[in-house]
C-alpha cells in the first residue's frame, strides 16, 4: 500500500506512489485528461488522470466529482516546475481515485469573489478557501513562533483569570456576566495587572489568551475578541524592554518567512518588507512624533490631509497621525514617553517630567500602526497609591496590587501584542476580521 | 562586573562569582554565619555571609534583612551537595549585597501553614511560596509539551470563540453576557464544534483556551474557568483516537520527568508511578467496566463501600467508580463505549448496537479519574439530523454544523483534556484550586 501523505511533505516522494487524503479544491476536464487541485489542509497539489493510465470507472469519477468531495487520492509524484498548487512544482499521475464522499448539493462558495456578508456567515466554509487557509496557517505559525521564542528566553507562561472582579477602567467597555452570589464578573481586558503579581513568583512571565472589548468600534482594526500576549519582566526598565520587543518581533517574522514562504506567495505579500524587519528599531519620542506630525501638516497641500493630520501635543495618536508616522520608516518604530494623561493609571512617570509617562508604543510599518503598548510600571506605592486616588479609582479593589510595590518591589516593565493585529500586517491584508478563525465584531457572532 | 545569573543555571557557573537577583525567602543567623536562602523565579539557593569575608556593612544588612525583600546578591559559587534548595546542592559564598526594597511591614505569609481561604485570600502572594511555585513551573512545561506535540505532528492551532451564539446543550451551566444588539452572548464550554469546521481546512487542529461552566459543584476537581486542549482529527476512527492519545499523554508526563524533577521533588512527588506512563495503556469496554464494579461492590466488606460502589448498566460513572476502576490499574486506562444516553448527541453510534456510541473517556490512576473526554463524531447528515431531533436541540442553531457533514464529509474523532486535571494528578497534588494561577471556583473571584 502506498504511504498516506501530507502535501507538505511531497518533494520527498518524486518518483513514488502515495496516497493523499483531502478534497477536491478545483476540477478541470480536457479531453483525455482530467486536473484535480486537491486540498488536504497542509497544501494544494495537482493530480492528474489520463484516461489510458487508469481504469474506465476512474476516469469517470474524476470526470465528474463534485468540488469539495472528500477522497483518498493514489499516485506517483512527479516534479514538474509548472504545476500549480501550494508549494507548488509537484504533481501526481493518479493511478486511484475513492471517493469517501461525493458532495450532492451545490458547495455555497464558488471560486469567484462572492460578498463580504455571504462569507462571513458561511466562514465554517470559507476557511477552506486558500487565501484564508494560508492566513490561518500564518496566524498558527506565529503563535508557535511567540511562545517559543518567551519559553526560551526565561517567560513562564502563566494563565491570568478571564473572568474578575474589578472593573479597573471603567465598565462601559467591559462584557459581564452575573456570577453566582458574587455579583458580576467582568470579562478581562488585560492579565497585566496579574502578571506583575507573577513576576514577583517567577521573574519573567506571559499570559496569552482571549481578550475581550465590549467596544462599539466599526473598524478594520476592532474585534470584541482578540487574543493578545503580555510579557511583563522583572528587573527591567524601558530601555531594555524596547530591546525585548525588538527581538521578539523580528523573531517572530523571520520566523514566519523561513516556514511559510508558500502561504506568503499565495497571499502575494511583498516579502521584501518582511525581511528588513531586524533590530534595532528606530526609537522617537512622543516630542518628536509630535513635531514630525506638526511639521508633515505644514506640508500637507491637501485641506483635508491637512485637517486629518492636525496635532496638538497631549493628544493620542490616531488611524492617520500612526499612518503617517510610520510611514516615515521601514520597520516598525518605537513612540515612547506619551503624556501622562492619555495612558494608564499603574505607568512610572518620567524622572523629573510628570506630564510624560515611561511608556511605549510600538507601531507597524506599511501603515499598519499600533502593534505593542508597553511600559515601565510604578514600583513605588506611594505613588501608585497616589495615581490610584488621582484617577478616583476604588482604592480597596486594587489593595492586593498595592501590596506588590510593599514586598520586594522591584524595577519592571511589560507589553502586549496584539496577534490578530500582527498577523493582518505580517499577511499584508485589509482587515483585520480574516485574521481569526470565526471573529467577533459588533454585529457578528454568528457563526 | 559578575555575570547576572539564573538559579536554573548555577551548575554552569561553579567557582565563578555570579549576581543573582531575586527575594529573600528565609534567613538563619549563627555567630559569624547568615544563610539567606534566596528565589529568583527559576530556583531557590542558600547564599551564605561569613562575617570576615563581608564588609561589616553587609554583614550587618544580611543579618537584618526581612523576609520577601529584592536584592542583588553577588558571590561565589561552590558545590556543595548538602547545600539545599532548588535544585539545591550549590552554594553562594556571598561578596556583596545590594538590597532593591527592604520589606518595611511583616510578610503575610510566614513560613508556616495557614487557613486554605487565608492562602487563597493571599493568592498573590501564595504563588511565591516553594510548593505552588513548583506546581505553576509544571503547569507551564506541561502547557509547553502539550503544544509542542500537536504541532509536531501536524495539528494545526486554531483559536476557536469564546463568545457564542448558541446554547447548545442548555443554558443551566453557561455564563452569559449582553452583546451589543445580538441578544446574549455565552462563554463556550468548547470549541470542538468550530474545530469539526476547521478539520475540513486543516486536517488536524487543536484549540486550547480558557473554557467556562457555571456548575454548582464544589468538590476538589471542579473549577468554573479552567484550561483545556481540544485536538480534532479527519480520517480518523475511535481506535486511532486512542492510540493519538496514549502517545499525547505519556509524552506530557515523560517531558515533565525530563524537565521539572527539582519541582517533583519540592511536591514530594512519587516519580516512579509517572515513569510508568508509556503506551499503550489498558483498554475496557464501559460493559467490561461495568462488571468490574459489579464485582468490587459484591466483594466489598464495608456496607458503606458497598453502597458507593453500586453501578447499574446505563448509568455515568461516579466518583467512587472512578476511584475504584483506577485503582486496577497501574496507568491510565480507557474506558470505550459508554451508553448513548450519558453522552452527548454528536457522537458516532457503536455499529449493530444503537444503545452505546464510540466515545472513550482516560481515567489517570491513583484515584485521580477522567482526565479526557473524546469520542468519534457522526459522520452522516442524516444520523446527525435524526440525533439534534432527539434530542431536542434547536436545528436553525447547527445548520452551519450540519453542513459539515454535507461538503466533504469525513470520519472523525477528537478529545479534550483538562489542564488542571492533568497537572494536579502529574504534581500529585489533592485540590485543583492549587493547578493554576488565580482559581475561580463557585465562591471565590478574588484575587
Amino acid at each position: 500500500m502506498a504511504p498516506i501523505i501530507r502535501v507538505e511533505q511531497i518533494a520527498d516522494y518524486v518518483g513514488q506512489e502515495v496516497t493523499l487524503r483531502g478534497w477536491v479544491y478545483n476540477r478541470t476536464h480536457k479531453g483525455k485528461l482530467v486536473f484535480l487541485l486537491i486540498r488536504d489542509g497542509y497544501g494544494f497539489v495537482q493530480c492528474v488522470a489520463f484516461s489510458k493510465d487508469v481504469p474506465a470507472e476512474v476516469f469517470e469519477m474524476a470526470v465528474h466529482i463534485p468540488q469539495e468531495s472528500s477522497v483518498l487520492v493514489t499516485g506517483v509524484v512527479r516534479a514538474d516546475p509548472r504545476a500549480p498548487g501550494v508549494p507548488g512544482g509537484y504533481e501526481v499521475g493518479i493511478t486511484g481515485l475513492e471517493t469517501v464522499q461525493a458532495v450532492a448539493e451545490d458547495y455555497p462558495i464558488a471560486l469567484k469573489e462572492h460578498g463580504v456578508d455571504f462569507l462571513l456567515d458561511n466562514r465554517h466554509l470559507w476557511i477552506r478557501t486558500q487565501s484564508q487557509w494560508a492566513i490561518l496557517r500564518i496566524r498558527a505559525t506565529v503563535i508557535r513562533a511567540i511562545r517559543d521564542w518567551l519559553d526560551d528566553h526565561g517567560f513562564t507562561n502563566m494563565d491570568t483569570p478571564i473572568l474578575t472582579p474589578a472593573a479597573c477602567e471603567g465598565t462601559t467597555t467591559l462584557f459581564g456576566t452575573p456570577y453566582f452570589d458574587e455579583g458580576i464578573a467582568y470579562l478581562a481586558q488585560s492579565g497585566q495587572l496579574y502578571n506583575e503579581a507573577n513576576i514577583f513568583a517567577f521573574s519573567r512571565v506571559y499570559c496569552f489568551g482571549p481578550t475581550f472589548r465590549a467596544e462599539k468600534s466599526k473598524t478594520r482594526r476592532h474585534l470584541t475578541e482578540f487574543w493578545m500576549v503580555e510579557p511583563e519582566i522583572a528587573f527591567c526598565d524601558l530601555d531594555e524592554l524596547m530591546e525585548i520587543e525588538e527581538q521578539f518581533i523580528s523573531y517572530i517574522v523571520q520566523r514566519v518567512l523561513k516556514e511559510r514562504g508558500p502561504e506568503l506567495r499565495v497571499l502575494g505579500r511583498d516579502t521584501s518588507a518582511l525581511e528588513r524587519i531586524t533590530p534595532p528599531f528606530p526609537r522617537i519620542s512622543y516630542d518628536e512624533a509630535a513635531e514630525r506630525l506638526a511639521q508633515l501638516a505644514a506640508e500637507a497641500e491637501d485641506p483635508e490631509q491637512k485637517a486629518l493630520l492636525a496635532f496638538e501635543w497631549g493628544m493620542d495618536f490616531g488611524s492617520p497621525h500612526e499612518t503617517a508616522l510610520t510611514q516615515q520608516f521601514d520597520k516598525p518604530v518605537f513612540v515612547y514617553g506619551y503624556p501622562t494623561k492619555v495612558k494608564a493609571f499603574y505607568m512610572e512617570p518620567w524622572p523629573g517630567r510628570p506630564e510624560v509617562c515611561k511608556s511605549v508604543d510600538l507601531l507597524a510599518p506599511e501603515g499598519y500602526g499600533e502593534i505593542i503598548g508597553g511600559s515601565e510600571r510604578i514600583s513605588s506605592p506611594e505613588v501608585l497609591l497616589e495615581h490610584i486616588h488621582r484617577d478616583k479609582l476604588p482604592e480597596e479593589a486594587f489593595q492586593w496590587y498595592i501590596e506588590l510595590r510593599k514586598f520586594g518591589s522591584v524595577p519592571h516593565s511589560g507589553f502586549g501584542l496584539g496577534l490578530e493585529r500582527t498577523v493582518t500586517w505580517i499577511c499584508g491584508i485589509e482587515h483585520i476580521r480574516e485574521a481569526i478563525a470565526f471573529p467577533r465584531t459588533i454585529k457578528r457572532i454568528y457563526p
